[in-house]
């Protein structure tokens, strides 16, 4: 939270406990809305339900546009209906719908009944929320391609646009098809006779509604766009798609990588509720326990082998460990390669073949030490000791570079799965049992030889 | 890459084979430069400076505009200096900075020598790569607050600003200090007479020269702009950041993040080349591998115990491993946290109590599994045996909890470093360390109970 919003909260409580709430609204009403939304947020129920109404309605409908995804409808729901529903009216189309997502189903069919702007919004609620459809607005700027540069001035200065949907216009057909676009710019220098049909760009990018937001968000990133206009399946231009948007889709499916690489349910915040936790990561903790029960299936395997020779004990988890990092640090670049489009399918074999090389060196040097170290202290100078750990540790390095490119790429390609979901568990998995039965399996093979 | 780029190679290829250069660059010049950026970087290194000459000079600096900051340098080091220096003068003052920051510091110089926009370039050469003067681009329009909305259209017609640099105009006083910001839109819709002092914004965000990106990228998105004022020491405009920057940034950090916590060099992606690749992984490798010899030593003390029951082998990584997974889990989402600024540290208190309770609720689930399956299965009917699993299992997760909240926050707000950095190891260490010294322990106290 920026520094100007925390040493506010203080302030504002005393003027609402002090029943000064114009006060108190103006001060909030002053200052930038996303600072003002972090003090929304941070007050009690009741100061909040106090303050909202004397606050003007702009600002606060700024205010809301501003409140984080996270929590927004436990902020909202206490609101009347008739007084949010007239908040909404002034806050962004494709926010509403999010919000409208959120809430209640009851609660958001009373809204949009008291909505004025419910015809702008109903049309947005039928998208995914996670496709283009769900990201755009419905407040753009079409205009006929036989205007002038000039008349299109004038036309701008009589509807006086939000500052946010102005730095492009799109130039549409009779039946709304998108035609070319025009930035505010090429209509300043141009000269004021001149035809929008003449001075558009023709050669537009644009999405697809039901485009995923991933694939929108990288288009916006590759072309350096700031805005992308949205189109339906029969090419009509039904939105448009800000910048702003696109980053926080970036960072969101940033997140949801990281979060499901270490196994958690992709909604989750630091600052989730108790029970929302435990829903989110309980059940890959499961699917782990269900792996460290298989991996200890396998030892049990081994009981017999390890009761005679107690430091294999000690020696297996450095096997299993080194072999699960490893695994983790090549699945790892691979869904971060897949994600950001570095590699697809045909780049498999190459990248494969290079983790491998990288598995035989890594497989040298850390058999070498494991074994180094056997010898001289955890098996006590038992060569044959030194020697199977070595090996093992050799063989289960192979086994995480294999694991590593082959579990994502087959995610992907053949379960066509995110592979950045259970890349890290089967990883895990693969690199523990195998660890376990190559290193134990060996020392049973040659067990008279051991010490 | 895109679908369209891909398909054009092979046909690019075949023109400049049969020594149609002009075609092959035709070709080029008529796609998306970030398009044709994917078709330089894909051909062979002859071809590439067969063709670079006969592309039309904006053109190709377009193209390299858009190259992928990893590998551009190879791509544009066998370039003549010469030649490459007047293709520079026509790419972004940024990148151009970029581009000369990851040369060779002689090739570097030499290329300065011939520019003709040297002069803009070299006081962005001062700036570190990840701060804001780093990213920052010198071609923004600044004016006088004197001016009216009209004089100001006019400005704009005479020197055709570039598309990327013309959302925003910038008012300075004569000393150049940064006094507000005037949006294209607000100068069309102003009064043609209207003074831009009266029209402009006077609370503007802005970002000092050395301002770490990180922090810049933060605002920018917490602010929804689409550009992004850079002011040094003195207060004076020097530079202006755009949001396609931003995304980049975006991007880049999340990525670094994810590539921390798996514990690779930050610089390092899934198609980096073999001793990079082996220079960025294996120092964290070494590291875990002496985290895992602690481990073993801390076994190895027991070993005694592990001769007599030797169902303890099996047991124990289930212990470890059920507290490193939980421990990741912890600390991913605080340092998730911690990087989109949800929290600080002064919630410390708030994510522990949440962490510690969670803590036991998995305590008490995980715990009784393992107790139950080690009584029905890897413990043979043995109560004694599966009481000390159960009880190391719920203690196990305890110190998770503890170590996924304290280590990520004590690594950031004590010792000042990124909190991604090593977060991993440390949880891995000490959920390890304490699993087996607790579990063997415990079954050591025991021993004449045990079966």
């Amino acid at each position: 939270m920026a520094e100007e919003a925390i040493s506010l909260i203080p302030e504002i409580r005393d003027l609402i406990a002090a029943g000064q709430l114009d006060d108190a609204a103006a001060r909030l009403a002053a200052m930038h809305p996303a600072d003002a939304a972090d003090v929304i947020a941070e007050l009690d129920q009741d100061d909040r339900l106090a303050l909202i109404p004397a606050v003007p309605r702009a600002a606060m409908a700024a205010i809301i546009e501003y409140l984080p995804d996270q929590g927004r409808e436990q902020i909202l729901e206490p609101i009347p209906p008739d007084t949010l529903a007239g908040l909404l009216d002034e806050v962004d189309d494709d926010i509403v719908a999010d919000i409208l997502h959120q809430l209640p189903r009851e609660l958001a069919d009373a809204i949009l009944r008291s909505m004025k702007r419910a015809w702008a919004v109903m049309p947005l609620l039928r998208h995914a929320d996670e496709t283009a459809g769900g990201h755009m607005t419905r407040s753009f700027i079409a205009l006929n391609g036989g205007w002038t540069a000039e008349r299109a001035i004038h036309y701008l200065r009589r509807i006086r646009p939000d500052a946010d949907h102005a730095y492009y216009l799109y130039v549409v057909d009779a039946e709304g098809h998108l035609e070319g676009v025009v930035s505010l710019r090429d209509l300043i220098i141009a000269p004021p006779e001149a035809l929008l049909a003449d001075i558009m760009t023709r050669d537009v990018r644009y999405a697809r509604d039901d485009m995923d937001q991933e694939e929108m968000a990288r288009m916006v990133q590759r072309y350096d766009l700031v805005a992308l206009p949205v189109v339906d399946a029969e090419a009509r231009l039904v939105g448009v798609i800000t910048v702003d948007d696109v980053l926080d889709v970036v960072e969101e499916e940033a997140t949801e990588d990281i979060l499901k690489l270490a196994g958690i349910g992709v909604k989750e915040t630091v600052l989730s509720p108790l029970p929302e936790s435990m829903r989110r990561r309980l059940p890959w903790l499961m699917v782990n326990m269900l792996v460290a029960f298989t991996a200890a299936g396998v030892v049990s395997l081994f009981e017999q082998t390890i009761a005679e020779v107690a430091a294999l004990a000690a020696i297996m988890p450095i096997i299993a460990g080194q072999g699960g990092n490893s695994g983790i640090q090549t699945s790892t670049l691979v869904v971060r390669g897949l994600a950001l489009e570095e590699i697809d399918m045909s780049d498999t074999l190459r990248v494969f073949w290079k983790e491998l090389k990288l598995g035989v060196v890594k497989g040298l040097f850390f058999g070498s030490v494991l074994a180094l170290l056997t010898y001289v202290w955890l098996g006590d100078g038992d060569a044959t000791l030194a020697f199977i750990a070595g090996t093992a540790m050799f063989a289960n390095m192979l086994v995480a570079a294999s694991g590593g490119v082959m579990i994502p790429m087959t995610l992907r390609y053949v379960f066509r799965l995110d592979p950045a979901t259970a890349a890290g568990v089967f990883d895990t998995m693969l690199t523990d049992i195998m660890g376990f039965f190559i290193f134990l399996g060996l020392a049973t093979l040659l067990l008279d030889r051991l010490q």
